[in-house]
Order: structure tokens, then sequence, then C-alpha cells
């Protein structure tokens, strides 16, 4: 069997995590690390290829872009239109329509594929309400994320005048709505009053409510595990009262990556263009043959 | 906007919210109900043409074919042939892969679309396997029905000696393990004794804790909801313990009927061929703009 060479583009927590789900993957194979500047890898990489440039990698099947959010769109552009797949877990919700035209564009001339916002949200939990849509198609839908960090809202606590370092938890209270558990270091000279007033008045945290407490470390806080819990309840029909619901306790980075990976395999098997995860067959995730998996799962 | 023009091939339970479902549905219009003779229909379905060959109703562009599981495989192939999309609710697990293959040679040859296999199980429920299998690789899922009636159980209920009427229902009791309480009706001269052994005899209930209970009357105690819980706890690359869930309580005819409904939207976007539900882009299951329910949905 022929396996899927994959590239890991940044070597953060996500391509850490990926790295581990490709190594687990037999159907794929790691063919190196492409990260801003080549340094000393840990350990646990340096069997690998390390290059600053993806086309020093000789043949690659697909790029797994495990940078921030904001350099996706530039990153993947470029990736594609040298002939390679992208995948990535773009998160900025209001922005995905354009990004997947823009990326859309670029695979279509370059006869490659891009599945993009593939993390699990947006992502898996996209499919979820997809599907829920479809089921019910009259209703309200609630996603209600949490406990878990949120890496947006710890990068804007940690932004505020007077904090060393901040760790946002978000707590779900139900019906799409959240409470912010925001965990602060101060910097020498400021007070927990001054502090909490600016960041309770940032855009971030103003719509919420917002609780500011001081600890002396943020690092012993730290936890990557997160939930999602999401339901629907309407019509099926012209049946009222359908009720669905899904929810998962997960370690976030490796959810992430997982998905990432069975994406990097599902762009081999799309026709050129630029996907989400709703417009993917979820059978197209999973490595191997279609009708064992038929068999096995439907 | 062109409408979907759909026939429903049976006028049963699954049929009569079938055409609920489509008179609900702003894109598909009913253009007539297939029957095996022609009688006279309820007031609320005199509206529509009522005929015996689906060729007698000009245009179709869907079959939603709701007859017995037995008669589906014969019915779809013969309306394929016909150069009309069919839908199915299949759902003997064990041949769905065969009638894939059959079907799939027909919708070829033919240059028309079946997705088979497509109520909640299989079908919605299949989906969510898949995806979970693609987000927990390594792991196990149990899914666990009901409470709800199992129609197959209480067809080979009513088959026992002794028995007038009968209703089986469905409990889980947890890792994909199921009571089945069932509930009869007993022939005159007959004892509750003498049928519970006989029942639980059978090759449908001596594989299961089963209960039998007499009581005066069956339809009083039928009701058409039902449920299931899904769950998945396993492994994402190399990390353990990530726990996925879905549940729901539904009215399983008005369900089922929903979901065909959104596969005869979803034919018309396939290529020629047969596919289960976890085969098609869950996008496809919803009317109109791809991008506008990417903007709500992913």
């Amino acid at each position: 069997m022929q396996k899927i060479r994959i590239a890991v583009v940044g070597l953060g927590n996500i391509g850490r995590y990926a790295i581990e789900a490709i190594e687990a993957s037999q159907d794929c194979e790691l063919v190196g690390i492409v990260r801003r500047s080549v340094t000393e890898l840990p350990p646990q990489y340096q069997k690998y290829t390390q290059v600053t440039d993806i086309s020093e990698l000789g043949k690659v099947d697909v790029a797994i872009i495990s940078q921030p959010t904001r350099a996706v769109p530039e990153v993947a552009s470029s990736i594609l239109a040298k002939g390679i797949n992208t995948v990535d877990s773009f998160d900025i919700h209001g922005e995905i329509v354009s990004l997947r035209r823009n990326l859309d564009a670029v695979a279509k001339a370059n006869g490659t594929r891009a599945i993009l916002a593939a993390g699990w949200d947006p992502g898996s939990d996209s499919v979820i309400r997809t599907l829920m849509q479809a089921m019910v198609p009259q209703g309200i839908t609630y996603t209600d994320f949490g406990p878990g960090m949120s890496m947006g809202h710890s990068v804007a606590a940690r932004a505020i005048e007077g904090v060393a370092d901040a760790l946002s938890m978000t707590i779900p209270v139900g019906t799409s709505i959240h409470r912010r558990m925001v965990y602060v270091q101060l910097k020498e000279g400021y007070t927990l009053e001054y502090v909490s007033a600016r960041l309770k008045a940032d855009d971030y945290f103003s719509h919420d409510e917002t609780h500011v407490i001081q600890v002396n470390s943020i690092d012993d806080l730290k936890d990557v595990g997160h939930g999602v819990n999401m339901s629907r309840k309407g019509v099926s029909g012209k049946t009222h009262n359908q009720l669905l619901h899904f929810d998962m306790k997960i370690n976030n980075p490796a959810l992430t990556a997982q998905i990432l990976v069975a994406c990097a395999r599902a762009t081999m098997r799309q026709m050129p263009g630029a996907y989400t995860l709703p417009e993917v067959p979820p059978i197209d995730l999973l490595p191997g043959e279609r009708e064992e998996w038929i068999g096995k799962l439907v």
C-alpha cells in the first residue's frame, strides 16, 4: 500500500499532536516538518527531516497547517499553489465562507484540494450541527462549550495592562451562554481591582458573565481538556419535540490533530477545490476500504 | 425555483409521515402516491394522484420507497431502471453491502442515484458512528436503543402459538445490551406460562433478557417514541480517554421520514450510483445554497 505522504507545517501544540496522530495511522507517513527557522528539535522528532520550505521535502501529498489561525490563509494558498493538498483548523467562524472561496479558486487552478476549518468547532461539531439540521429542519440548536481553556480569551486577557500571565476558562451555562473564569498573574505594582475592571470592559469579556481570580502561577492550572454539548429540539416533518443531543469530553489538541489527519486522508478522495467538513462524505475520513466500513458502521 | 418532484411508494406509517415531511419542505413537491391497488384514500391525501405504476405520474425525480424492508431491493431496482432516483430505509444491517452493490450497478447503468438504508439506524446513526470512528480511531462504540417498540421483535412475538397480538419494547441496559419487555394478548385457551416459554425459546428473544407480560389490549400501549444512545471512548492519536456521546429521543417514523426526504434531496446532487448515508456529504441533505449553510453551521 502506498502511504499518504504528509508534511506538518509548524511545530506548536497542534503540530506535535498531529505527528502523534500520523505515527498512529498505518496509511500515513510523516515526510517532514516545515518550520520558520531550523533549530534543534526535541529528541522524539529528531528522526524527521526539518526544512523551512516545503518544496525541499520532495513529493508531499498533503500539508497539515498547524500554525496560528491568522497565518492559515496565506500559508494554505501558497502550498495549494505548489500542487500539495492542505488541511487546517482555521477557527474564525465569520471568515470561513470567504477563506473557502479563496482557497477553492487556488485549489481548482492547481488541481489540489483543501479541507479548511477542520478541527472540532469548526469541524466535527459542524458536521453534527448539519446532520441535526437535516433531521430536525425546524427548531433551535444550542452549542455549549467547556469547561475548557479558551485560547482566544486567554490571549486577550494577557494583553490587559497589569497582567503578567492569564488563563481564561469557558464554563457552559446552557443555551449557548458561557461564563468566563479568568485566572491572572499580576505584574508588580498592579491590583486585582484595577486589572479586573479593565479586563471586564474588554470586548472579549464585556458580553459574558466574567470573574477574575488572582493566582500565583498560571502554569499550575494548565489542562488542555475541553468539552462541548450540542442540543437541538424541534420538528421533523410536522412532528414536534424531537430531541437530539451530542456531547464530548476530550483532550483538545489531540482531537483537533486527529481530525486534521483524517481530513488529510480525505483530501486524497475529493475533486480539486476547497471544502469544509460538512461537504466531505464522512466515510472518506476513514482509512482502507469503503465497503468494509459500510459493513461495520452502517 | 424548480421543486424536486417526489413520489411516495407505499402508504404505510412511513409513507404517511413522508408526505408530511414533503409538505413541510419548500423545495419539494409530492407528485403522487404509488400503491399496490387503488382504493379510497383518507381525506387528507385525496388531493394527490394515486397510481399503481410510477410511470403513470409523468416526470418524477425521486421515489421514496416506504414499503416493508424485504420489498425494497426489487422495488428500488425497478424504479432506478426507469430513470428515477430512489431512497429507502432498508434496515437489515447484514445485507446492506450487497444491496448497495446491486443498486449501484442498476443506478450506474441508468444514470440514476440511490441512497439506501436511510433511516436513523441504519442512517443518521451510521453517520455519527463514522464520525466518531474518525475522531477516535481506537476504542469501542456502543449503540443502545430504546426505550421504544421494536417492529421486528413485535412481529416475531405475534408469530408465537397462542399470541393474539404483541408488542415488544426494547429497553437499553448499556454497552449495546438490551432487555426485551414483551406485552402479549393471549388467544382463548392459552396460558401466559405456555406462551412465555415458547417466546423465550425463539431465536429473536433467546439471546436477551426477556420478560413476557399479559395485557388486555395491545392498542392501549402503542407509542412510536424511540431513542438511541451512542457512546465511544478511545484514543485520538496517542491520547486516551476521549469521550464522545450522542443520544436522542424521537418520534420514530417522523424522523425516518424526514431523513428519507433529506436524502431524496441529496440524490439530486450525487453522481450516478448507490450510496449509504456516510458516503453522502452531510451538507447535501439541506435545501438551498451551500454557502449560506456554511456561514450558519460551520
